[in-house]
C-alpha cells in the first residue's frame, strides 16, 4: 500500500478523492488537511462518510491537520499559488506530487502570469513538471515526481480536438463551446450557485476570457507539432457556459477542415480516424451518436462524437466527461497509477450512474 | 373582445395560450379543439385551470370540441402539415391566424420540401403569409390576415444577429450554438424527455441539421439585404442542445467581423450599434453582462449581449428567451396584438418569474 | 394610484413584490430600502427588471435608498426584529403596513420570545396587528393598519387543516409534514442552498421545532373556538423538508377523524365539507385529486385535497402553494387589497407557470 | 466465478444490475433478456455500455435473448406475475434466483391477490421464499433458492421502524410519510415522469392505498413477534410523495412511544437503542443529525435518524437510501452475496457520489 495525503480535503476534489481512493485496492489515504478546519474529523465535515468505515479503508475517524504527515503520494486541492508553495515542500520531503490547480500546467511562466495574475511560485519545477494527461504523455508521466493534472473544460476540450490536430485535419481556428455542471465553481459559497438562482437557468461566464483557454491551446499546438503539422498559433474562442446540472461537461467544438481534409473526409472517416488514434485508451470511447453527459457520471470515462457538418465542412467534435472525475479526480487517479507503474485503471474501472 | 380560437390546446403552446390570454384584457378564449381528447374539459385535461373561474375569463369547463368554432382570431398549435391544413379552413371562414407551425415560414418551398421531407399543403398562401417577428414587419403584420409565427430557437438566434448583419458588420460565416430546455420537445412521450434521462444530462441533438435553421438563414440575409448588405448566402452550422431545465434558450452566436467592422469596432461600440438598433422595442434588451436564461422565464423578453472576442476579432452574441413565450406563444400574442391594432405588449407586460 | 415602499427590496420576497406589483393597476413603488445596498438602483441588483422599464410602471432605475420615503402602503421584508423597528416607525407617520415577518403574527407574547429567542421588540403593537389570512380575517384586516402576514410553511398548513378544526371533525392530534421548495431559505448564502448540495437531495430539517409551528397552533385553536368546538391545545407535530426545486410547499397534514365524524363521513363528504367551508374563495380550490405543487408556479393559488384513509380513519389534507406567492408576496398583495377596499385578486389573478 | 443472468435487463434496475455486477468480482453477467429488444446487444441499448468493454467483465456487444440461458444465479426484473412465471422455470433448472418483483415477498396468498388483483401464479414457492433483508433474514436467506428482494418503499421504511418494533418501544400505529425520487417509477413513458411535468413539481401519489404497505405491515409485525412484543395488527398510513430528483427515498416516520418508553427514552437514548439494535451492519448508519438522500447516493447504504419530538411524546424516525440501490439493486446482490456464502459487501462498498 502506498500511503497518500489529501492537501485541502474540504474541497469537492477533496471529498472526490475520498470516494474514488475508498475503491483503490493499493492507495491508502493516512493523512489529510485542511487550513480552516483542522482539528475536525471527516465524519464531522462530511457526515455521509461515516458509511465507509466498515466496508472500506477510509477512516472517517481521521482527524484533518494543519500540516500533511509525511507520505509517498501526496493530491494537492488547493487554489493556484497555494497549491505551488504545498508542491515545493512536498517535494522538498521526497513525496510524489499530484497538483490539480494550474500552477505546473502551462510551460511558459509569461502566459502564467499574464492569466493568472501573480507571479509564479516555483518557476524552476516547470520544467520537471509533466501535464498530467496520460493519453499524450503516459511516458513521461511514468517517471515523473510532479504532474500537473489538468482543468475540467482543458480535458475535455483536448481530448475532442487532440485527433484533428495531431493528424493535420483542422485548420488553426476553433470555437470551443464548453457548458459545464456547478460542482465545477467549487464548495464555496457564491449568489451564482445558489440553488435558487442557478436552478432552470443557464449563463455563459468568463466571456472576457477563461484561464482554462490557455491549457487547451499549449496543448493541441504541442499534438500539431508531435504529429508533425506544427501551427504557428491556433485563432481560438473558449466560452464556457453554467447548466442546472451538479456534475458533467459537454464541450462542442467547432473547426474548419483543412483544404485536403474537406474532400477525403466523410463523417465515417473521422470517426474511424479517431478511433485509431485513441485505440486502446481505457476511458476515451469514441461514439457515433450524440454523447450524453450523463452517460459519464461518477466516472472517468470520456465520450467523443466527432462528425463531418457537410453544409459548411466543418468539424463539429462533442466531448463529455463528468467534470469531478476525468475532469479531475478521476484523471488525477489515473495519473497516480501511471507514476506507480500500475494500470492505469486501477480503481477506476467501472461504468457511469445511470439513469 | 374578440373571439379566439386555440387549435390543439392541449400541447403546451396550447396550455401557455391559456395562460397568457387570461391576462388579455381583449382577447376570449371562444372554442378550443384536439384531435385525440374532443369531449373533455379544460379541466379535465389540466386540472390546475380550475383555479381560472374565479378570476379570470377563461372557462375551465369548456368543452374541448373536434373543429373550431366560428371566430375572429385563431392561434394554430398543430405540427407542421397538419396546420397548414387548419389554416386553409380557417381563412376560407374569414378567421385571421396566427400559425405556430413552421408551414409558413419559409417563403422558398423547395427549402420548406427539402427540409420537412413532404409536399407543401398550401403553397399558394405562402405570399400572403408573414414572418411573425414583429421587430422586423410590424407594418406588414398589421395588414396580414396569416402570420407564421418563428420557432424558438428561430427567434432567439434571430434576434442575436439581425443587427450584424443588417448592419453589415459580419462576415457571412455563422456558428450557432443552441441550449434548450426540454419544454421545446412537446408533451408527447419520449424517452429522451423522461425525467430520470434528462435529469442531470446535457446532449446535442439534431446533429445532421435542425429544421429551425433555414428559418434563421431566410431572415439573415433579408436583414442584409434589406440593410444594403446584400450578400449570396450564409455559411451557418446551427447545433441545439437538450439542458435540464424546462424553460429557456440560450443561444450563443459566433461570427467574424468584417474587414472594416474589426478595426472600428469595440465590445462598447458593438452594444452600442445593437441599442441603437432595438431601440424602443418593448421586448429585446440588450444588456452588458452575460444574460440568464432565467431572467426570462415565463416572460415574452429578450435578453441579448453582444461582445467581441478582441483575441479572435470575433463577434459572440448571446441570446436568451423564454422557449415558450417569445420563443412561442407570447410572440404569437404579440403577433395578434400587432394585427389588431393594439399595443404589442397588451397583456404580456411584466417580469419573468424569479427566483 | 397607492404609493408603495419596499423594505428590503434585495431580499427574494422583495424581488417577488417587484414582478408582481409591476402587474398591479393601484400600487405604485415609489420607495425601495435596502441596508448593505444602499445607492444602487434596482437594475444594479436585478439585471433583469431593466426589462420592466417599457412595458410598467416599475423604474428599474429606482435607487435603493436606506430609510424609506413617505408612502401611503409599505410591505416589510426584514427578518424578524429588525421588522418590527421599521414597522414601528412607518406607522408613525402613517403609512399602511403589510409585514411578511413573523413579529406580529402571534398574539401571545411569551409564545413569541420562546420560539424567537428575544424580546418582542414592540408589543403594544399586537392587539391591533391583524393575522394577514383573508380566508379568515378579511373584515378586520379591511380596516387594519397593520397586517402580519403568515409564514408559507403555516398558510399551507394552516389553510389545509382550518375546515377540520372551524366544523369539528378531527381530534386535536395532528401532523404536518411540509416540503419546501429552497427559495423559501431567502437570497443568503449557506452551504445547504449551494446547487451541488442541494440538488438531487431531499432532507428534513428544524427537527427540534419549527417557528412556523405556534402559528399554526394559535390558527388551528382559534378556528376551533370559532366554529364552536374549542379545544384547550393541539398536539401537534410539524416537521419541514428540503426540496430540490426552487418553489413550491406541499404540506400533508394526517388527523384522526373524530368518533362522530369517522362513522358519517366518505372521503367524497369530506371533499363537499371543504369546498362549501371555502365556496367562492377566489385562491381556494378544493380538488378531488393530489395536487401538484407546480399548478401553483408563479401564482397565488393554493390547491386542496382533503381525503379519508379507511383502513385507519385518518384524514388526510394536502395543500399546495407557491411559498414567495400565496405563501409570502401574493398573499401581501391579497392583505393590501383587501386594507384598502379593492378586490382581493385585483392584480393578483392568472394561472401558475405550466409547464 | 459464478454465471449470472438479468431478465428482463432493459428495466432501470437491469441497468443498475450491469453497473454494480460490473465492479463485482465473483459474478459474471452471462446472460441478458428482455422481451421488445431481444437480438440488440447491450450497448445497442445503453450505449454508455461500450465504457465497459476495456475495463470490465461485462461485455457491451452480448445480444439480449429472449429466453435466458443457464446460469447459477438470475436476478429477476420484470413487473409481477411475470416474474413468478419466470421464476418458475428458473429454479426448475437449478438456477438460485433474486426476486426484484413483489411476488413472493408477502406470506399471506389473500394479501397479495387483495393488493395485486389477480391470482397469485405460483403460490406453492411462498414458503420457502425467504424475505430478501440480509438486516433480518442472513441465516435463511444463505441457505435460500429464492429470495424476494423487497421494494424501495418498504426497505427505507422497514429499515426505520424494525429497532421500534422489535424493541417495544411504540404503539401499533405508524404514518410513514415517503418521498421518492423518480427512477422508482421505471423506463417506462408515462406523461408524470416527463421531465417538463415533473422536474420544479412535488405531488403526492397512490393516495388509495401503495402496494409497498402490505410487506411493512407484515415485516414489522413479524419484528415486534419476534422481539416479544406481539401486535394483532398495526394501524398504518402509508403515503408516498414523487420528488423531482432521480433517485433517492426519504422515509418520514411517525410513531407514537408506548406509555413506558415515553417516560425512559430521551431523543439520545433512542439513537443509542438503534446504534445497538444495527451493531455491525454494513449498510445502515445511524446518525445524529437529519439525514440526507443524497448520502447514498449510488450506493448501498442507508441512513436512519431516529429522534423523540418532545413536545409530542411521538417517535420520528428518517431513513434515506437510494431507491435502486439499497432498494433494488444494491440489496439484490447483497442478497446474492448472502446466497453464496461471500461478505455481504462484497462487490458493494463505496461511498454515495457527492456532492
Amino acid at each position: 500500500m502506498i500511503s497518500t495525503a489529501i492537501i485541502n480535503v474540504t474541497s469537492y476534489t477533496g471529498l472526490e478523492l475520498l470516494r474514488l481512493l475508498a475503491q483503490h485496492p493499493q492507495l491508502k489515504v493516512t493523512s489529510v488537511t485542511a487550513r480552516s478546519l483542522a482539528g475536525k474529523t471527516l465524519a464531522d465535515v462530511f457526515p455521509q462518510l461515516q458509511a465507509l468505515a466498515a466496508t472500506t479503508a477510509i477512516d472517517p475517524t481521521m482527524v484533518i491537520a494543519e500540516e500533511p504527515a509525511q507520505t509517498d503520494l501526496a493530491f494537492v486541492c488547493l487554489p493556484h499559488a497555494a497549491a505551488a508553495e504545498a508542491v515545493v515542500r512536498l517535494l522538498e520531503r521526497g513525496t510524489k506530487v499530484i497538483d490539480l490547480s494550474a500552477d505546473f500546467r502551462l510551460h511558459d511562466v509569461a502566459v502564467y502570469e499574464e492569466w493568472y495574475k501573480h507571479t509564479h511560485p516555483a518557476p524552476a519545477l516547470l520544467e520537471s513538471a509533466v501535464f498530467g494527461l496520460c493519453e499524450r504523455y503516459r511516458e513521461r508521466i511514468a517517471g515523473a515526481s510532479l504532474v500537473a493534472s489538468p482543468g475540467c473544460h482543458s480535458t475535455t476540450a483536448i481530448l475532442a480536438l487532440l485527433p484533428a490536430f495531431a493528424r493535420g485535419i483542422v485548420e488553426p481556428d476553433v470555437i470551443v463551446d464548453s457548458k459545464t455542471g456547478i460542482s465545477g465553481a467549487g464548495r464555496g459559497l457564491t449568489l451564482g450557485t445558489h440553488f435558487a438562482e442557478a436552478n432552470e437557468d443557464m449563463s455563459p461566464y468568463s466571456v472576457g476570457g477563461h484561464r482554462h483557454m490557455p491549457e487547451i491551446k499549449q496543448e493541441l499546438l504541442a499534438a500539431a507539432r508531435d504529429g508533425g503539422h506544427a501551427l504557428s498559433d491556433i485563432r481560438m474562442t473558449f466560452l464556457p457556459h453554467l447548466v442546472p446540472m451538479t456534475r458533467g461537461i459537454l464541450a462542442t467544438c467547432y473547426a474548419t477542415l483543412a483544404p485536403g481534409a474537406v474532400e477525403s473526409l466523410s463523417s465515417k472517416a473521422i470517426v474511424e480516424l479517431y478511433r485509431e488514434y485513441y485505440a486502446g485508451e481505457p476511458f476515451v470511447h469514441v461514439v457515433d451518436q450524440p454523447p450524453h453527459t450523463k452517460w459519464a457520471y461518477g466516472s472517468n470515462h470520456c465520450f467523443i462524437y466527432p462528425t463531418l457538418d457537410a453544409r459548411t465542412g466543418r468539424l463539429i467534435v462533442m466531448s463529455c466527461t463528468d467534470n469531478l472525475v476525468k475532469g479531475a479526480v478521476g484523471q488525477a487517479i489515473q495519473n497516480a497509477n501511471c507514476m506507480l507503474g500500475w494500470p492505469e485503471s486501477l480503481g477506476l474501472a467501472g461504468a457511469g450512474v445511470n439513469p
